[in-house]
């Protein structure tokens, strides 16, 4: 074919050879690196699946501890505890970094009834929201508004709500693929709501629970009151008790709603945040750190949220140590205190990483719940996105290789401050607003093979990040 | 450009052009196809997500009926309750087909214990194996040996297990990132080696439950005798007792086993496939069948195997309906019966389907748990599965975009005998072993959210056969 084509032409097939030739040897050497990635990640995988003792831990965290609020006696065990464990798991050092929590408590009379005009009264699963203030001794006994919308709430206005009780009835749509999306849509009437209703008078807020499902669970959670508003008394009802009370409004059978709350915020108490870490061989001030949050709501026992997330950090740190895989960075295994009600914990450690001037290259959190990982979200730069997705080949085996990008975890995406990349470990996020802040976050939610997938998917993602840099 | 080219050049330029503009009406159309397709699925599952019946069905037929093994008087509660459910859900025609069922029962007298040598005893958490012959009233007492593989039953022979109860601890393989890959490897114990251990003078087989994780459950599962061996009476001890035994064994400390069982094989009963129709539009005589099994073992509630399948199949009629999506060819909806230990549903189904010549262009079926569905496996031509490929895009926004090849269910796989194509819904295996077989398995252990999406996968991959044909 050579001798019919012109000048020009041969040029572009030899410079087309050229690429070739060139393509093949880059994959040669991209080959070669990968085989070996690939057979570390593998390593990875056997040891965490056969040697894992992330379920073992979860269980003394939620059994023999249990649910461990900010500033509570319980989270201070688990401090201790968890400082333990790291410890065993092989640290080359492991360290408490205090930081200041806000001490709320639940106190022990909470309940609530709704009358109808035909003299009955039924009892509501509730529970006062984090961080709310409490009704009076007597209670709070007023009307009752629903609202399906900030719009209506508007609409509606002060003639309306003053002097009532509103309550917001967001179901969490069921028609988004991924839960966290109905969360963060309907999740603004329990941190927006009570301040909103008490814009227009409302004396207090009941807020359907943030649950996928119809259950007889009340889930609690953070709101976040506006200052320019009275703070008023904040419950969450079971979504089943939404249900019904829905209907019985639009039937016009309710007169009105009784609840007492005896919550209290008391002044700041010193906590800490757990820290273990492994010095890097080459680059040991070049910092990744992987962690998930160690206090929790007071309802259940914070098996997905958040003891799962420490779990699989502290496994992760057992894994490297037990197959000997010295990173060429420092790797920081660290459990937050205070994201559920405050975010103290996260604050803490960029201070530290400031007051240090730390370079912190990486950072992931797992706090999506303990089950069957699909991925990761990153918040980095176009340049590191494509330097993620060239290793998906090396995490598709293991089927996380889902990446998506925004969002990483709470307590590490301040670090954004001072240049880190970020991630979020994405497990399958069906089952998480069944117990999500509820009585049924407890440790037989948890699945241990989910469990210690999620510790190897972030193990996979550090050792690349470490390997490869970002 | 063009002036300085040679013909032939010019020639390869011009054919150029024509293969882009070619490639984009290709492009265009598929794409305007593609973009019905993607409205016509996402209304699927908007419709399972909001209105699915499934969940609340589930629980009718794991709470109000219960364990249904074939045969059973539950069984044929459950073919009249899901006779009745079907025509609920829209059903052109309803009818059941007959087929006669063998019919085990396990009995109420199961026990056994361990005898150590310092004369202390433990009791063992046992049932019998499916279809398994019992052992005399007064049980039966002999000493262990354990094997862990087949090999090794084979080198310890006659001598060394004449006259004992054969152990057979093959634990489940962690490593497997699919946990059906470990069922199928270890699962051999128990379906080969009671006649195994029979072939060298065995008088009884224990197996190691073929569980996941280490728990306190047996789990039982259907044997299968080979005739030319005696039939030894078998049963399944739980994960736990297996761990426990197999370190009292290697410490010399066992003496002895005592077990009994009181299971009898009556003769065959009468039973039933319940199967429901919506009759194609175009080409009524192409038959696609989507189905799941009827019957369950007897100690949990057969929530996941497979009362799950066959409400994911009424559900996928159900929103068919809702949605008047009429097909173009023949949907069959089949619960089958007697999947668990004999098969003859699926073998009634095959005899139907060859007695009436009807054409079976597609079959498939969900009998891997009501778990998150992450894709499809196929047994279909390779042009069959290009095409299914051609489809990923539209169902990768649901995440049940992995397929592989090989592997339906096995009420379905006999079918291919008469040329249709089949598939298998896969969801996420993790925790399928945790309950399979076992007193676990009940409506508890699945999640509403879960089973629902594993309709809409069923529902979006039948209806993309259905219009395009396969």
């Amino acid at each position: 074919m050579l001798n019919t084509l012109s000048l020009p032409t041969i040029v572009i097939y030899m410079k087309k050879q050229l690429l070739i030739i060139i393509s093949c040897m880059t994959i040669h050497v991209i080959a070669h690196a990968q085989n070996a990635d690939s057979l570390m990640l593998r390593a990875l995988f056997n040891e965490t699946m056969s040697h894992s003792g992330a379920y073992e831990n979860l269980r003394v965290l939620c059994k023999e501890i249990g649910p461990r609020l900010s500033g509570s006696a319980n989270a201070e065990k688990a401090v201790q505890t968890t400082y333990e464990m790291m410890k065993r798991a092989g640290a080359d050092t492991v360290y408490k970094q205090p930081c200041m929590v806000p001490r709320w408590e639940r106190g022990s009379k909470e309940s609530g009834f709704v009358m109808l005009h035909d003299g009955s009264k039924r009892m509501l699963k509730l529970c006062a929201l984090g961080n709310a203030v409490s009704t009076s001794k007597k209670g709070l006994h007023a009307e009752v508004v629903e609202v399906r919308s900030f719009g209506q709430l508007d609409s509606i206005g002060a003639i309306g709500i003053s002097g009532k009780i509103v309550f917001f009835n967001f179901p969490m749509n069921p028609n988004y693929l991924h839960t966290f999306r109905a969360y963060g849509e309907s999740g603004v009437s329990r941190w927006n709501g009570p301040s909103q209703a008490a814009r227009y008078g409302a004396v207090g807020a009941m807020v359907r629970s943030l649950s996928s499902n119809t259950d007889a669970y009340p889930h609690t959670g953070v709101l976040g009151y506006n200052d320019s508003f009275p703070k008023i008394p904040a419950i969450a009802i079971s979504t089943m008790d939404a249900e019904w009370l829905s209907t019985q409004i639009s039937n016009h059978h309710i007169k009105d709603v009784w609840f007492k709350t005896s919550c209290t915020m008391l002044s700041d108490a010193p906590s800490f945040n757990v820290i273990g870490e492994i010095r890097g061989t080459e680059h040991p001030e070049e910092i990744i750190t992987i962690g998930g949050h160690l206090d929790s709501w007071d309802l259940g026992e914070g098996a997905h949220d958040d003891g799962a997330g420490c779990m699989q950090t502290i496994e992760m740190l057992r894994s490297f140590k037990a197959l000997h895989l010295n990173p060429k960075r420092t790797i920081r295994f660290v459990m937050y205190m205070n994201e559920e009600n405050g975010g103290r914990g996260g604050d803490a450690y960029l201070a530290g990483a400031k007051k240090n001037n730390e370079n912190h290259l990486f950072a992931i959190e797992s706090d999506a719940g303990g089950f069957s990982p699909r991925g990761f979200s990153l918040s980095v730069s176009p340049q590191q996105y494509a330097a993620v997705q060239s290793w998906l080949p090396l995490l598709a085996p293991y089927e996380i290789d889902r990446i998506s990008q925004g969002g990483s975890g709470s307590d590490i995406e301040n670090l954004s401050e001072i240049g880190a990349a970020l991630a979020g470990l994405r497990p399958d996020s069906q089952r998480y607003f069944d117990v999500h802040h509820a009585a049924t976050d407890v440790f037989e939610s948890v699945s241990k093979r989910e469990l210690d997938l999620g510790s190897f998917a972030m193990a996979a993602l550090v050792y690349l990040v470490d390997r490869h840099g970002l």
